[in-house]
């Protein structure tokens, strides 16, 4: 089938529609399947199931594959996902750069690339360099159905609109209209939401096993955010701010927090706090290993702390093993609250590893219900350098595959998704 | 329509069974509507809803009702939920006594009792009591069509067998087989949760308004505890022990725990803990209020703590204003979390009203993020002594008319539902 036919345009009732985007999911999920199978998965009847594949074929989506293997009688024409019928475009932006991606429909990676940049020079600036890369993967990889774009924000982003809302280390991006932007661009749908919630999306999807269904991702970078899963689906909250843990306060402590507040545990458990203790431990000589890379560097980052906690650096080892048992002080409050299945500790911080975990661990287990932490498992993540950019292809896709918009998508004919922003 | 008659029986698809129990639960809570409202509402077309609005009638869960008003043409015949058709059990178990009640199908509350029985003498001897009090509300009002029980327990329940699980103020109910008494007895399906759960449950039900959606109800009783709701439904977590926030640390303090660990906010902030601070209080005149009641009385409860913070007692004010504080800290945290738009206070000790809720409420605002507050109520419970009872008939009903519960029902075209208990 070409790409750019014009398509059947006929009316879906709702209830269709979410026929529809059943056997879609299911597809793109089992990738090359029976009809027999795609209507025992789905619950549906042998006819309606063939009535919405052929919806499906019609919209590029699925199509016919290889004969299969016969189990007695004739042998069944396969049902294939059709990975190559639209791509999508995704950002991932951090506090010093960002990275950018163009995937398939079933969310394999097609290039993904770093550009340095820092988030404080602005969005004017950033997103321009963002737009610039698009354009080179698109002309690259000669990608001519974009469906939609994903964007991630190192900060609280207001999902039903895409904007950010005062995120602390992204000065002058207080409700810059990103969607908009790039929504005029590239003339797709936009969507744009916390970096966090992107993680435990794209951990989810990438690992695929159901102890992902009730996860809570938490990133230990600059600050300290979590991503929050129930039965495989974010929970985002009234506001959407749902998961925002870095100012949860840790008890009595000196440390002023960048909201005005003291004890929260990203001002003595986060990157920066980490990164500041570790230049005053070099100054005053409390470390050997960092006094000596601050004379020979001029600075002291929290790599340079992990590095000495690998290099046995006693400074270095016990403020990791501190943070950790912070962190794990809080964690053992939202276990007991919230009972997850899985923890995944991501983010810069964590490329400290078992000395962090262990600290995390033990500090869980001491606070936390037994029957809470009866088969909880927590563990770094297994994608750190790919669950972001995944999860902005995962909330895409599910976006575009959502039955309204499947059901707006068949009314109107068009050959791409149709999504009107609100 | 007889209540006992042989219904005809088919079998319906799960999809089917999914309009049947969408059109239930859409006219069950309108009580009394047109088809085309029903078509409008399910999103179901003409034909569709027609059909399983017949076989809703035919399980006599639906019924023609009066002529409703004309729109221009002849005017519609209503369709009304049958409340009538089945009734509920269900029983609240607390530490000194049991609440029972009978319902319709609606939820309206045929009778209701409370019955002192202490929990600590074990579950022979309280159940046979509950059991007793069930049968005289069946023969006061001639129940007939009993279809569902639900039983609440001031304790952790693993919610798919209905066990309790080392409830620690129920000696001898560990893994009790409080489902498979009451289902010999009666002879009907038993649904057994925690307390604070059904008492989420009751409040979005007796409140229905969209705010409590994403609720969380705090029973702050002999110990304390939480309910979540999500969309609408209970969030129970990977074990079903969420919300079990009562060993939820609030930093260094020298309180042991029954659990073993310090600094537990139910060891400091609960009803148990107040006593037990303001028989001390009594004995060393700390409070000329307790002092005086220990003197006649020759014990103190909460409710004297109560009293005396009304009478203005400077120790009970103080008492009950720094309870309030610390289990706002723990809320503020789970705030920052799960960001909800209503937290319920319930339970014995939120009878102190107003000075503990402002105090909770300052300790929330006080430590949250502004974004997460910006919309949140934090309010007593408006039905204080109907939300568990509600929850438990809620609980029954959603269970009883979940779709494959309805699609079992018609296909072995018994009069009233069949529920296999794994």
């Amino acid at each position: 089938m070409a790409g750019k036919k014009k398509v059947a345009a006929f009316d879906l009732t709702a209830d269709d529609a979410q026929y529809l985007a059943l056997i879609i999911s299911f597809v793109r999920g089992a990738r090359s399947v029976t009809r027999p199978e795609i209507s025992e998965a789905t619950s549906l009847s042998r006819s309606l199931s063939t009535k919405f594949i052929d919806v499906a074929c019609d919209l590029n989506l699925l199509k016919n594959g290889d004969i299969g293997q016969s189990t007695g009688g004739r042998a069944p024409r396969l049902i294939d996902f059709n990975e190559n019928a639209g791509q999508v475009l995704v950002a991932e932006l951090g506090a010093t750069g960002f990275n950018v991606a163009a995937s398939d429909l079933t969310g394999t990676l097609i290039e993904s690339a770093y550009v340095e940049a820092n988030v404080s020079k602005g969005p004017e600036t950033v997103l321009a360099l963002v737009e610039q890369k698009f354009e080179e993967i698109i002309n690259a990889h000669k990608l001519k159905n974009v469906w939609g774009i994903g964007i991630g924000v190192p900060g609280p982003v207001e999902f039903a609109t895409g904007l950010p809302v005062s995120p602390p280390i992204m000065p002058g991006w207080d409700r810059y209209p990103i969607r908009e932007r790039f929504s005029q661009k590239f003339k797709v749908p936009v969507w744009v939401d916390n970096d966090v919630n992107l993680m435990a999306l794209g951990e989810h999807a990438l690992r695929k096993d159901a102890i992902t269904n009730e996860l809570i991702f938490i990133k230990i970078g600059s600050g300290i955010g979590a991503g929050i899963l129930t039965h495989g689906r974010l929970h985002r909250g009234a506001q959407g701010c749902a998961g925002d843990i870095g100012h949860i306060s840790i008890g009595v402590n000196e440390v002023t927090c960048r909201c005005g507040n003291t004890g929260c545990i990203e001002a003595v458990a986060g990157g920066l706090a980490i990164a500041r203790d570790a230049e005053k431990a070099a100054q005053s000589g409390g470390s050997a290993f960092l006094s000596k890379i601050l004379k020979s560097t001029k600075k002291v980052t929290i790599e340079d702390v992990i590095a000495g906690s690998e290099n046995g650096d006693r400074w270095c080892v016990e403020t990791i093993v501190k943070a950790g048992k912070d962190i794990g002080a809080v964690l053992a409050t939202l276990v007991n609250f919230h009972n997850p299945s899985l923890i995944v500790i991501g983010g810069s911080v964590s490329n400290a590893g078992d000395k962090l975990l262990a600290a995390i661990r033990e500090s869980v287990l001491n606070r936390s219900l037994p029957l809470a932490t009866r088969d909880l498992q927590i563990r770094l993540s297994e994608y750190p350098y790919q669950a972001g950019l995944s999860g902005a292809v995962e909330m895409v896709i599910n976006e575009l595959f959502e039955s309204e918009t499947l059901r707006r998508w068949v009314a109107e004919g068009r050959p791409s998704p149709t999504v009107v922003h609100a």
